[in-house]
């Protein structure tokens, strides 16, 4: 039997929700977001619609400004070990900033994860877009492209650090008193531009060799660090032409680093929302769209640029043209918004109400939801989604209503393959460098 | 009813053990340091027996003479993590370096910790004996005084973060769409000699104010830092006479600080050894004893004095004068290890033994053991001890058959009083800064 492609699926958590007034939703827990309970529920909700993984998203900095879910949130690596000691299969996936942190501390804790959940850890490596982090560590915040080498290297030692100890390199043998094969003990010696790191790592490899690595950049520097080191990219779309071109680019730049298209596999970021009608679907976003204040859709849209302040420019004409504001934050959302102004020639109430409450196609009846996804995942815009709740219980109407659809079409599993979250995503288990290279010796 | 005083109780666990050979023993499962089965048994088991808290060491640095636990072992923020998601009252205390972290990471954290737990975290402030550990963080190591500089501004700029947000600034009226008081959210604004951290926090209060801090350093500076900023002490001693000094030490200079007896609690590390008869103790220490070869045991000796090679010396003479080697590591463990050599006229190989392998006066049977503690315990010598396995079973020996009598005695609670740490601790809630400022205004 050949294995068909198949769809895969991570579930974001991300407490009170992605925009500024979600969280007044009457079904919204207004503590989600430092709600241990809330965390757990959706956690096992995705488990038992055999999600991939649950993704945790975060930021450094905050102000007034911030929208609710960014001020008082769990940090990712405390939440994803909690969310392991409680789940079995599901895969754990959380940010991390390689801009404001440490290589070694970082190996370690994903690492950890790693073990505490037998082999279900995932890194979202990102970059930190705001300014304002840099503050929080007495730091200049680096450019968009140095930022990026930084993440390179960064990651190279992160990766070089989990090789310290070879797989067999446990003896644990009692009678003898050998604990380890000092052979297989490596030190990495790391001298590069930015890190200085020797090694060991005081923590083994996982069953699945090493976390998962996603990405989430989509500027140029973003897909290239993507194509060379990443095993996965979150990314977000408008569209089917846009995300097919952004697929294609990511594939087309990990083949000229040697790598075949099931070695890095590309996450569009959706949030469906399912009625049993298309109109209870459309209402549905009415209900949440309703809550937005005008103030607060400015505040949300500025956050992108930089907490840019939009109050100042008239609501009812075109998007002002403000230059090249907020080109050191999240670039390429700020380009695709400024684009899609341009093009259909929306006026600033327009843009920001649109950004506060961002409205994909995939709203509608189970059919049409599951259609529009199997589109994409056969016209190779995707190879899976990570899926947010746009509204409240979305989760829980997509894994109840949507993914048996997907399951009866044949694209999505029934029960999980594996144990691991490589296992599950149809990923290789890198080798161990030191294994490889002695194997290679040998031959 | 007055309350009397009440005895504190924590658990280390410690995987594989604290020792070269101890996972030889036929009763340790030898991957324990990485076993999160183990680990949740453990702190069950401990949760069962009403301790106050679990508490997990740590170390930024290994080489091929570290001993196993050390190797291959969960990291604290993790692993503390995990066990707040299945435990429901224990306190979770790990161990964290101020010399190789960002304050405004690990303040946040904990805090999250603190979340997930519903109030029960706890830090372990260290300053990183090893000097090795420079080598993973591209630094060098700073000098011991300049460790505890670090150490105390640190800590400063930890607890002014856990304060950003007043235990009353979020409304979360989703009626008027207010989410939090703005005259609530506050920026540290700290800049110091050694960090410079704007704030604020990206998460609020628990439940229990701010993390409880443990402190573990003995020397001077350790104590003095202790004496200003912890709630609590980890400490090791000999004997009676000696633990009491130290007590009163702290104590005394607590008070020069304008902290009362009750504020600061002392925690005296012991492995108690249980048998039916003492000698049914006795041989379960010298099983373990047993385990150890010298080369092993030499190795053990060496990492206190920052992995320095004894081997060169003959064995069966007396301890050798070293001089200086290893001051700036655990200096209050080797000023002990040189001055008992001393005073006992030890030989190489006896301090080296007695190393790898420590004895302690808490071996016997229940009574005893429970005798002595309550000894240390009424004549102020401890306000709480820390146990750790010197024997596999250790924990469960203890809970199993010296709780019972200490709760008979009446010096230790049947049931916890708060769901808090530091409501088992007796300990204060830290008000917030801000809001106290605002009440002394309006006074
Ligand atoms: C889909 C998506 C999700 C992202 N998630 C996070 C996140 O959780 N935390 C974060 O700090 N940045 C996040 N980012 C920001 C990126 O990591 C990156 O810093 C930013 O997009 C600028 O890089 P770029 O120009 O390559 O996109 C995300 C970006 C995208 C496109
Ligand atoms: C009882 C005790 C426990 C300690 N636990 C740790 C630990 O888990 N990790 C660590 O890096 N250092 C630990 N230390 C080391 C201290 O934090 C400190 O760095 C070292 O003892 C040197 O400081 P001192 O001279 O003030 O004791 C411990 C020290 C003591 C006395």
């Amino acid at each position: 039997m050949t294995q068909t492609r198949q769809l895969k699926l991570g579930a974001m958590i991300h407490g009170v929700g992605g925009t500024m007034d979600g969280w007044r939703h009457p079904a919204i827990p207004s503590d989600a977001s430092v709600n241990l309970g809330f965390y757990k529920q959706q956690a096992l909700k995705a488990e038992s619609g055999k999600f991939d993984l649950v993704f945790i998203a975060d930021g450094l900095y905050i102000n007034e400004k911030s929208i609710p879910h960014f001020l008082n949130r769990f940090e990712p690596i405390t939440i994803l070990s909690a969310l392991g000691a409680v789940t079995s299969r599901i895969g754990l996936v959380g940010t991390l900033s390689t801009s404001y942190s440490e290589p070694f501390t970082v190996a370690r804790q994903f690492a950890s994860i790693d073990h505490i959940s037998g082999g279900r850890a995932g890194w979202n490596v990102v970059t930190s877009p705001l300014e304002g982090s840099a503050l929080n560590y007495g730091k200049t915040h680096p450019a968009h492209q140095k930022r990026y080498q930084i993440a390179e290297e960064f990651l190279e030692v992160a990766k070089g650090l989990w090789d310290s100890w070879e797989d067999d390199a446990f003896i644990r043998d009692k009678e003898s008193g050998v604990f380890f094969d000092p052979q297989k003990l490596h030190r990495l010696n790391h001298q590069g531009a930015y890190f200085s790191v020797q090694g060991p790592l005081n923590i083994a490899r996982s069953r699945q060799g090493q976390p998962v690595i996603f990405q989430a950049g989509s500027s140029e520097s973003g897909k290239t660090l993507a194509a060379k080191s990443a095993d996965a990219v979150f990314t977000n779309h408008e569209n089917l032409e846009d995300a097919k071109r952004f697929y294609q680019d990511v594939k087309r730049r990990a083949a000229q680093y040697g790598r075949t298209s099931q070695e890095i596999l590309i996450f569009p970021g959706i949030g469906p929302i399912v009625g049993r009608t298309s109109a209870e679907a459309e209402q549905k976003y009415e209900e949440v769209a309703r809550l937005v204040t005008i103030e607060n859709a400015l505040h949300f849209l500025g956050r992108f640029f930089d907490h840019f302040d939009f109050s100042q420019f008239p609501l009812d004409e075109p998007f002002p043209d403000i230059g090249d504001v907020g080109s050191n934050s999240f670039r390429s959302t700020t380009d695709k918004i400024k684009q899609q102004a341009k093009e259909q020639n929306l006026t600033l109430r327009q843009v920001a109400l649109l950004a506060a409450t961002p409205r994909n196609n995939f709203i509608g009846t189970p059919d049409t939801v599951a259609d529009l996804i199997q589109q994409w995942f056969e016209e190779e815009a995707a190879d899976g989604f990570i899926i947010h709740a746009s509204v409240p219980g979305g989760l829980d109407d997509f894994v109840e209503q949507v993914v048996p659809i997907l399951q009866e079409r044949g694209i999505f599993r029934r029960e999980y393959e594996h144990d691991t979250l490589r296992g599950n995503l149809g990923l290789p288990v890198p080798r161990n460098r030191y294994t490889l290279a002695r194997q290679k010796l040998h031959r």
